[in-house]
């Protein structure tokens, strides 16, 4: 097993580990304020168009931590510097 | 075991584990909006047309952390790049 | 224990996982949805059919994280890119 | 130790801790299904048909998860396409 | 240690872990649902037969999780097909 | 360590780890019925027939779990089928 | 290490995990519904005959679980089939 | 490392480990009691002599549990029959 | 490292393990008797006399499974059987 | 395995993971805020205002420590100076 | 590493988890009994003296549990029975 | 593997799990603090101001655990004494 | 890897994770306990004496656990008995 | 690998522990209390000035467990005895 393999084994592994934890907490953070949301809208229906503009700027920013990993995950399957140094050797 | 079989093995396991850890964090709150929307409807069915709405757009949002996993995953099953050019060699 | 048997290992375990994990959050995410719906019929029976309607399209979505791993899992037992090139060398 | 017993011990396990996990989610969400069930026919019982039906319709829905594992269990068990393609070598 | 013992090994840790992780989540699942039954009994005696009928044919379908997890562990100890091909080699 | 050794050993782990782990979720779910039984019992003393009974059919239910586990924990120390064929080798 | 070490380390390590997890769901499980019992007494005084009857003898069948695990603890220890055999060769 | 020192070695972990496992349960059981058993107390002074002796008779039960896993903590130290048959010899 | 160190360093480790993990439900369940004995207090303090003596026996009680654990943590350090019987060899 | 080899690999594991457990704590964090903000405006519309600029500004508060882990994980692969000095080497 | 080694890094390592495991359940017991005694004070004023001095000597109970642990940390760092007996060879 | 390399493969992995570590339980703590700022300027609007700066003091002293995690983890970075101490023999 | 590395290596692991678990448990108890300080002086202004001071003095029994394990952990690193007999020799 | 590289690992690694896990409890607490503190001015203005002053004073008490840690942290690295003894050699 020379050098690349263990690179592209760690690789492999490392971005599938990271996107797999990132989206947990991404999607329980985003399911209980969506949660929220529809109580609120059945409670104060007036109020629907300002919940849902709120709901969604915030769940864009819970979406992004899910993000910083889906971009980790992909840096480290296409553009991982190290492979990259060593296949280029 | 030489280069390739690594290679596959560690992207076998990493595929698996990344849906499986990715799909439990959108089922929960996936599961969980769309418990609290039916408590909304019954609450204030004059409002089901609105909580509808937001339920599934907001459950798109959250479904798409699961998405992003299913991406890494078929990614390292079908498109690689470790593993095609280790067997381009 | 040559190439092939490794893949074959490593494959039938990771099948076996991925379909394990991810049926965990499907069946309780869909488990507690099903239960707020049966409170909100006993509360508003007569919002039962739209009730009922929301209730199943959204454990459709739910139950799509869960049919993610099992279509993983079925592609790594059956349709498995890596095991297929390695049996036609 | 040859390939055929690795292939042997990996689906023996694996298959079990499949079922094994896969219990876990489905018995868990039935279970709390059924009681707010019980609980609803207790507090609206002119709804009771509406809420059983509603539940075992759902119940299905959920076993569908742990049938999905048992299905994966006895696919590694009496139909293992990598045990099939050694032992016909 | 022959290919007999492996097998037999893995055959015994799995039939145990099996069962002992599938009765789990039966049995939560089964006292949470008892324990609603014997509230809603409590509070609505009159509909004691309804809830004492829905509650059994539910746990029943509870308990199939765990006769899964049965059937998988007596199959793996009685009628192991990897274990019956080698034995009878 | 010959193969009746390795046997004798996972039987003996295999079997303690099964009745140990089986029995937690047994006596949890049993001592929330049997709570909930005595707190329906000091609400509705008039139901206190039915709820006994039901109480204690139930609880043969949840039992029933536990009992399976301790089957296959017997199985495996009294009858086991690998240890009997090796020794009769 | 000779046949016999290996059995008696791996009995006195089961024996030992057996009854030490086995008695925390037991003892869990006794102490709800002892909880309840009081608060039921304390609810309804002249129920306080029924109350603790019923406590006594679910308690029994809780326990019952942690005899389980006792049972196959003594068994491991005191009639050990496996050490029988090996030690009477 | 001869023969005795292995079943020594695993005496004494073994030993330790039950009554630290099992001394959890029990202790978190009778708290629980003991904290109704003062709230009861307080709600019903009337009781407290049926409180008091109800709570002391289930926790002697709870206590069973942690005294099994002393007593089997005390055999595997003092009356070991693996230790004794092998410093016998 | 010959057999007394074995013993020894076993000893040392479980001695340790033995207190610190018994100690933890001890004091949980201690704290959470205590908490709740202040607020009866609080709402009923004519019965001070009578929570207070129950506290402190049922305390005493709880207190017991930590003393045990000390008990075995003393045995193992200053009256280990294993190491007496090995040292006076 | 050469040393360039041993950093590459521990920087590719570490990076993933960093950002991985870094993103749970802050999209749970961000998550409970957003729910509880969208229940505020429900409750007092008069305050969205003031409650939406409060949630962003403390929302980028909790967005930092995962952007502390973001720059850690960026830093591991693009400017890690343990692997520019070996490589410069 | 000959045998006095051993036995005073399994010493350092054992004194340090014993402490550190048992510590947590004393300060979580003793800061949920504090929290309680405040809420009582701030409700019944008047019982301000016999709640603080049950509080304290409660307190010296909980605390005794991580003394005994604190007292094996030391016994095991400055009075060690093994450790002595080695250097005295 | 040369000295220098284990303690730059150390000091990568420990910064990387210090502040993904540290960064959970800040996250955490401001998130819950931030839901209650907002839900107590709905409920208290016209000490929002004394609210918003009690906030975001409070949370300068959260962020500051998680600050200690990001010097460490820098320390270990950019400014590692072990790692200069060796490069400059 | 002489006899005062092994020492070293140890006291240095055991004194970090020490005061690290040890500080989890402090930390949240006393955050428990100031929270509802705070709640009760809001709810009882008169008594924010009495409330304040019992507040530190059980803050400062809570503390004296975390002290405890700061107490070993310097100790491991500066009076470390094994440490120094063995530079001693 | 000599004498001082496994102490420099150690010790970077159990640095970067120490201070990660000693944070987790600090910032969670701090939080808790934070947020009860914004509850209580919320609810009760007046006292606006006795409960931030409580809150600081005991929020500085909270923080000195993480700061135990952050201080333990920065012994092992920049004034480990363990190293300067062996570096001054």
């Amino acid at each position: 097993m020379d050098q690349q393999t263990w690179v592209a084994v760690a690789s492999v592994i490392s971005a599938g580990l990271t996107i797999g934890l990132g989206s947990i907490g991404s999607a329980l953070g985003e399911g209980r304020a969506l949660a929220q949301a529809l109580s609120s809208i059945a409670q104060q229906p007036d109020e629907a168009a300002t919940i849902t503009r709120t709901l969604f700027v915030g769940m864009a920013m819970v979406e992004s931590t899910a993000i910083y990993c889906f971009v980790v995950s992909m840096i480290l399957i296409f553009a991982n510097p190290f492979w990259n140094q060593m296949t280029s050797q």
